[in-house]
C-alpha cells in the first residue's frame, strides 16, 4: 500500500514540476514508509525522486529501521559527531542529482535544521512549496484510515464517557484533564494522543485554546472539553461543552444555538460543496443569532495523520468537497471574561453526504 | 523571572552581534515567556529585539494569552484567512525596523513556515544560526527548574513501579507502554510526556529507538524500558533494563557491563570537565569488555524542557561542565537480532561532581 502511495507521488511530482520532495519526521513521512521516526535534533530527511529509489538520511542508531521499509531505499548514515553530517546530505544530494533541480518542501513541517543541511548540498537548486502536492496525496481517506479514524473517535467518546461520572465542582481543570488522558490510554489510544486535551472553565472557557489550569470547577461554568484519541496514527478531535451546577439561561440559550450551527454545518456538506459553504453554514446560524462576533475562528479543519491538515472549513476556501475528505465541524461562542460553548464533530464525506463519525450527544448536560 | 530571562536572552544577543531572534511555540518560548502555544497551522512568531518589547504574532484566537505576559508586548494579531498573515509579519519588521538587521533564527525548532514569513516581511535581513546564544540561556537550570526535574524523574520512578507487577510473559510491548502511559497520568505527569514510552523486548530491544509493538514478551527475552514524565514542562528520561524469565548468561555479564559503564559516566561529571570526558568514561568499560562495536551511540545529552538539549554527551564535545547542567548518562550494548541493554539516569551539575535525580535501582530484575 506505501509502494502505491509512493508512486502516487513521484506521479504528483512530475505533473508539479518538481525533480524531487524532501521529507522529515511527521505525518507525510510516516504515510508514504509507514516507518515510524521522531523529529529530534539529528536530522532524518527522505529525499523522494521519480525514477530512483528514495534516499534515506539517518543517524546510523536508527539503521534498524531501514529493514521495515516496504520498498527499495538507499540509506545513508551518519554517526554521533555533527560535523559528519554535511556529508552524507551532500551524498545524498548528488546520488540523485539533485543540485540545480527543484527541490520541494513542506514548510509546515520541515525545520530549518533539515532545510540548511540539504541546501548546504544542493546551494543550487530550489526548493519551491510542495505542500499542495503532499497534502493532496493524504486528502482523500481511504476504507482503511476511515476505520482508524473512526476507531479514534470511539475511543475518545468512551473515554470521556468514563470520566463524565468523575467530575464534581471543585475538581481543578488540571485533574480533570489528567483523568481523560488516563481513560484514553485505558480505552486503546496510541500513546502520542493528538493533543492535550482542552479543558477549560467559566473565564477560561472563553479561550478557544486554554490550557487547563488550577482553577476549580464552580456552580455556573460552562466547561468545555476537547480532546482527541489517536489510533493507528489516525486522530480524533471531538468538543462537547456541559453546564456545571445551575447555569445562566443565556448559557443555554447559546448551547442551543451552537447545536444548531453544528447541525448545519454537519448537513451541508457532499461532494461539489466549496469547503466555504460549510463555514459559512454554521456562521449563518451563530449570526442570525446576535452572536456573530463571538464566534471568533473557522468552522473547522481537516483531520487524518494530523490533528489539522487540509481541507480546511474556512469562509475563504473554495476547494470543493470530495469523498474521503475528512473534517471537524466545531463552531463556538465566546463571551469574553464571561463563558464559551463549543460543539465539535468528526465527519467523512461520502458519495452522497457525510458520514459524521462521532455520536455522543451534543445536548447541554449537567455535571458536577 | 521570565522577565530576567528576556534581560538575559537581550543581553546575550548584544553580545551575540544580533539585532533579534524568532521564536516559534515551543520551549525556548515557553521559557521567556511562561505562555504555552503549540505548533500548528497558524504561524506564531516572538519578535525580541534589545529596547524595545517584544512584538508577538498570532492568530485572533489566541489573543486572550497575551494578558498572560509577564511584561509588556506588542501583539500583531492575524485573522483566519492565510492570505492576510503576510501582512501581520511585515508589521512586526516594521515595527522592530528588522528589514536589512541581523535576526537569529533556532533551525532546530523554526520550520520553513515560520521563517518564510519573517522573510517575506524582511528580504534583506541576515538570519544566522542563533542556537548557541538560546541554548546557553536554558543550559543551567535554577533550583526551581531543578525541582520540577527531579519530580519528573519521581513521577516517573514511581509510574514504572506501579507498572512492574503488570509484566507477563504473553504481554505485547504495545500492552506494556499503554499501562506505562497511564500510570505516568496517574502519578501527575504533564499531559504531554516528553515522548511515547520505548518497550522493546528481545531482538526490538537490539534497535535502540525501537516503537513498541505487538511481539509477545518471551522467556529469555531482555526487556528494555525507556521512559519519561514532564512536571510543568520540565522532562525526565530513564531506562531500566529487565530480564523476562530465565536468559542466557551472556545477557547477564552484559547486563553487568552496562551498570558499570552508566556508574563510570556518573562518577566523572564535574565543573571543569569536558562532556567527552563522561562519553569516553562509559566507553571505556564497555570497550573493554569487548562489546565496544555495539555501543553504537552517544553516552547522553542534556535534558530540561526538552527531551534532548545541550549539552551533548559526546566524545567531541569539548564544553565544560558546569553547575547546573542537566544531562543523561544512558550507555547500552546492542546485540543486532538478538537483545539489547541500556541503563540510563539523569543528573544535575553540581559544585563538587552530579546530583544523581534518579535511584531506581539499576541491577537487573526478572520480570513475567
Amino acid at each position: 500500500m506505501t509502494l502505491a502511495r509512493l508512486k502516487n507521488l513521484t506521479a504528483s511530482l512530475t505533473t508539479a514540476g518538481l525533480d524531487a520532495v524532501i521529507l522529515n519526521p511527521g505525518p507525510t513521512l510516516a504515510y508514504l514508509t509507514g516507518v515510524q521516526f521522531h523529529l529530534m535534533e539529528r536530522p532524518i530527511v527522505l529525499f523522494v525522486s521519480p525514477n530512483q529509489d528514495p534516499v534515506l538520511v539517518l543517524p546510523e542508531l536508527e539503521l534498524l529501521k531501514v529493514d521495515l521499509f516496504p520498498y527499495k531505499i538507499q540509506a545513508i548514515a551518519y554517526g554521533e559527531i555533527p560535523s559528519e553530517w554535511e556529508n552524507a546530505f551532500r551524498k545524498a544530494v548528488q546520488t540523485l542529482g539533485l543540485d540545480g533541480k527543484r527541490i520541494g518542501v513542506e514548510p509546515r513541517q520541515l525545520r530549518l535544521l533539515e532545510f540548511n543541511h540539504v541546501k548546504t548540498g544542493a546551494p543550487e537548486a530550489d526548493y519551491p512549496d510542495a505542500s499542495e502536492a503532499l497534502a493532496a496525496l493524504r486528502l482523500k481517506k481511504d476504507k482503511q484510515e476511515i476505520e482508524a479514524m473512526r476507531r479514534a473517535v470511539k475511543i475518545a467518546q468512551d473515554a470521556l464517557e468514563a470520566t463524565i461520572p468523575l467530575i464534581k465542582i471543585g475538581m481543578t481543570e488540571r485533574e480533570l484533564s489528567s483523568e481523560l488522558v488516563i481513560q484514553l490510554s485505558r480505552h486503546g489510544s496510541d500513546a502520542e494522543i493528538p493533543f492535550s486535551p482542552i479543558v477549560s472553565a467559566g473565564p477560561n472557557s472563553a479561550n478557544p485554546h486554554a490550557s487547563p489550569t488550577e482553577r476549580k470547577l464552580q456552580a455556573g461554568d460552562m466547561l468545555v472539553v476537547d480532546w482527541g484519541a489517536a489510533y493507528n496514527g489516525y486522530m480524533s478531535d471531538l468538543t462537547r461543552t456541559f453546564a456545571v451546577g445551575k447555569i445562566d439561561d443565556e448559557f443555554k440559550k447559546i448551547h442551543q444555538i451552537v447545536q444548531e450551527a453544528n447541525a448545519a454545518g454537519r448537513a451541508t456538506g457532499k461532494p461539489g460543496v466549496p469547503c466555504a459553504k460549510v463555514d459559512i453554514a454554521t456562521r449563518e446560524v451563530i449570526e442570525k443569532s446576535g452572536y456573530g462576533k463571538y464566534f471568533t475562528h473557522r468552522t473547522g479543519h481537516g483531520i487524518g495523520m494530523e490533528g489539522h491538515e487540509d481541507p480546511y472549513i474556512r469562509s475563504d476556501n473554495m476547494q470543493l468537497l470530495e469523498p474521503g475528505m475528512a473534517y471537524t465541524i466545531e463552531p463556538g461562542i465566546y463571551l469574553p471574561n464571561r463563558n464559551g460553548v463549543r460543539v465539535e464533530d468528526d465527519v467523512v464525506v461520502t458519495e452522497k453526504g457525510v458520514d459524521v463519525l462521532s455520536n455522543m450527544p451534543r445536548e447541554i448536560m449537567t455535571v458536577g
